[in-house]
């Protein structure tokens, strides 16, 4: 069921205290010489059209734009200052309580680290005025924990999974593949030019990915996240 | 041209001092009995993509959450802060800015004034720090000044040319009709409860709606626009 | 009754439901050569003073800075940012529900979008704390609708009515006249030298004004506030 | 000269390195049963206005609130809350800059210490952008340091300074007189409720008042302040 | 009793309405050629021990930045903004208030006037939302009215009273002794650089110092403070 | 080198290019039944001291407040918001930027996800202005990693290293020991009540613990640390 379609009398007839809402959010950013900007907004939109169908739950229109460190020097990428992410999505989730949902989940294509922050200090921040349960996660919060497939190790942004599960779901966007790469960055720095250090964008194995991986970790996904939701709505806290 | 659907090499070679970006922005809010609460995000996207083809120009991931004031009660509404709207926009021109485009457009299926208000300030604290070409406008500013066609005084919200724009772009998502309606405002006064002067979230003719003149003014907001464009493109300010 | 020349007992005592508290509000801004900056000032001075006298309501302190626009790279005009206006206008009309004043009118001397829409932001602001009855114009949102009088077309700024009502208000301050300009601005363009389109700081016809028009239209404004004032003070919301 | 009275054309010609801007700032605050709310505003434009002819300085338009602490809680007082204050003053003053002036003076009739810090932090903020010369300064700074008259020990709001000095410059607004009274504040405490320690509003000896003092300290303190503003002017740094 | 010293369940166990919390404040200050930059921060951290001893109250860890006007370009000074010092001392003093405290005080180091208006401003913030009794001083609001000891005239930032009081408390880090001076700042002014005025970083007479006057200042400071302390936990305002 | 104990004449004369200056940053936050608050400064300290010893760095004054998310609701704890944080780290590092260092280091004892996120988005912006090189970076991101020794699985906090490094440290501040306890979060829920989850505070095996191993923790964090800040010392970027 997505949201956006549907009028505000059937909003008000059928959101009561089970429903769900997923709000899924990405970014545009770039994704090695192969896979499009909108990359991470593919694979959550994916997914949460999965488990919407799963659990009769509420897609809402999806945040396209997200916020981004590393990659941020890239043509192409468009970040949002972590103040302004935090932001909408505090705006978002605070309406979505106001019209009565009791079960949000916000689930992020883009894994980086402020970027997962600006949104749990987004759901902090509407705890402090509205009673309702909250989830944030990224899919590859699952995606790195399966155990039914082999991930190469540090396989990461625009990598194997990536790369596959963009074959799987979108196969008109990728093109062609990209040469293996693994950064080196120095530790614990924060710095100026971080893309120095991967110029192709890659890091990872994207020459490794397969449609079929790539169904296979989107599937995993919809079905692990089904049943952490399902545990959310029957939880009491 | 679909922005997201682009890497971030293809961006870097292709961006330059003539390409045209176009954001487009709705809103999620309540269009009475009939029409989606994505109606302001169908508009400009159709639009954009008209346009787009038409000057080989690039359409941005649409922002599909917007500042809302009149319905923001309603069920379904979900509005941003007018802060939240401006940071945003802010955002995204000034990475537009960075990535090398001279020509933005922002479009927006929303017209309320704040709304729009919020759109221009952005653009206008963007040009403080970068050298851009910049028009901002709703396709309503164009719809409304269409000659060529007949809209009943007083038509708006819900009304006439949403209905009908929609029946054109998206027929499968409106739901019958609505009753026509003309709010009584009482004039020059700011509101708590706005929504109560039209409970049915309808504000004009929507029975008068049809898809050749959606159709018909689908077209003439892509022409019009296509020519304002151009006329940017070409202009030394 | 001016406001600033009681003393806090005086408030104390007479202050109360029905009482209704006028907040002027005007811009220092270029005025073409023939008016003064404070032209937005002297215009809601006058009005509020009229309508004061009328329905025995107070007249607040004006704020003499506004926000402007297009005016706003021409020496002399001193424009406040956006949310500085937002934040002084939250401060006052918060602080007049505290004094226990239940109607408040914020008369507007500049009718620029994006100040009224400042205006109108503070008010929407006020309204989620305080219980009060709001409203928000600017005299030209009277003066463009007078049936009594003819105006020329595109008159604006400077131009034939703001230059007949200083002769009537401040005969002293008018220097001259000005010839007629008709800017054409690039349209639905933020731009960043907005002034170019009119250097002489005139958007209408000055040199059709006349005192006779200025206290005409004075004295309409004035009679229709007063009565959507009253209305405001009878209305239940 | 008074700023607001001049044309756009008039400030471009006549505005230059050596030129003076004061701008005037009180209060909207209670002052005791015989004063009126606007005393803080009715000085420093008095002051203004003599240093001004002295000077051929321009005096801007007043900004007529401030920042009230101790008051606070009074009816009548309207007070802005420190950081609007803040930023109003930095915004009036960087749009002076702007202009060409190259010295201002913020001359205020509150005396508050909060209220004083905002107007400097002001400034300091300005300087980090502009190249000017800034004076921030209450008349009550160069009141309490009159040797040429007998002030009483701890006079103070609404005491016998203030109630002499409106007694000289607006007779009609000053209603009787009052009480004495000293509070004996808590020390060093900052307070919900500070009023409880001068339910009257007073804090000094407003029946020692006179008008002839009152002419003594405004002639006073504008022959010391157009001193020191020649020294500004005359100084590199 | 320093609080950072006790675990979570003393806190639960032992703060209860009569409970005492002392915050020190300091900064990171230029001091002259012979006192080290933490003077401001070993002075309360000193009475506040003192205090605390005499109390049984608690001593919160220091805040060793401050917010500093008039050193701020020295080498060596780490100035925090305005509004930054005003959030950490509102976050704080809330977080007291959540955790049971009904007493707190805010002992600085640091004198300078926006300083302490940031430490006030937050108490102000806190009281808002939270019913306690706040105090706010400098231990210098006291120093200056001791009547026991001479103190020069204008003897101030690392003069006499300063270099005394770290002499007896850290007289490891007093490294012999300084030049006296006395700035003559134009009055008045909003400077870009203070320092120009005292190159030396002294303004007093740093040569007057002696340990045994600066433990008598310790030592009334000290007795003073608990005076005022105790006068508040008694007080019901 | 403490760098509070320097004076204003040696940190200009001693700070250079190669200069390297480490912030301690710790948090104020429960820690178990045996455990003090300040746990999370005391690591740090210790670390910093010992590493600027090897390398001849400047060790700034710690902050002893930090962001804590799921102790928030302990007694004891005093957290300050995000941002509030943010705007500390990015005040101090710019002073220290204007200072002359071009190598800093921030220390965190605590590494909270939000926690440390605040402290590289601090960073971030200075980067915007200033030229130097940063690191971030909790003893904990090294801790983790040590293969030398032995951690149990999950330990954290106030668990098995903790209570180790204090042990090592402060001893004289642990009292006893406390249960092991494994909290069972809800899996990506922002909670309003984590600390329901682990009531005695403690996530891990403090009963562990032993002084040897704090010992050679806090060694081989010393060590590594002093490898890491030597190649960004060395480094270009």
């Amino acid at each position: 069921m997505l949201f956006e379609e549907m009028t505000t009398f059937e909003v008000k007839e059928k959101v009561n205290e089970t429903s769900v809402a997923i709000l899924p959010i990405g970014a545009i950013e770039e994704h090695g010489p192969h896979l499009p900007l909108s990359t991470d907004c593919i694979q959550p939109e994916h997914v949460a059209d999965e488990v919407a169908e799963r659990l009769n739950a509420y897609v809402l229109p999806i945040i396209k734009y997200g916020h981004c460190s590393s990659t941020k020097n890239f043509p192409g990428t468009i970040t949002l200052r972590f103040e302004t992410l935090t932001m909408i999505v505090e705006d978002i989730v605070s309406e979505l309580a106001r019209t009565g949902f009791k079960n949000v989940v916000i689930l992020s294509g883009h894994a980086g680290r402020a970027h997962m922050t600006a949104l749990k200090l987004a759901c902090a921040r509407v705890l402090e005025k509205h009673d309702l349960k909250l989830m944030v996660l990224s899919d590859y919060d699952i995606a790195y924990t399966m155990d039914e497939i082999d991930i190469p190790v540090n396989d990461g942004h625009a990598g194997m999974i990536e790369t596959s599960r963009i074959m799987a779901s979108r196969p008109d966007l990728v093109k062609g593949t990209a040469e293996p790469h693994h950064p080196n960055f120095p530790e614990f720095r924060v710095l100026k030019h971080p893309e120095k250090h991967f110029p192709s964008g890659v890091m990872g194995e994207p020459q490794l990915a397969s449609k079929e991986f790539g169904e296979k970790a989107n599937r995993i996904i919809a079905e692990r996240l089904t049943e952490l939701i399902k545990k959310m709505v029957d939880s009491e806290e």
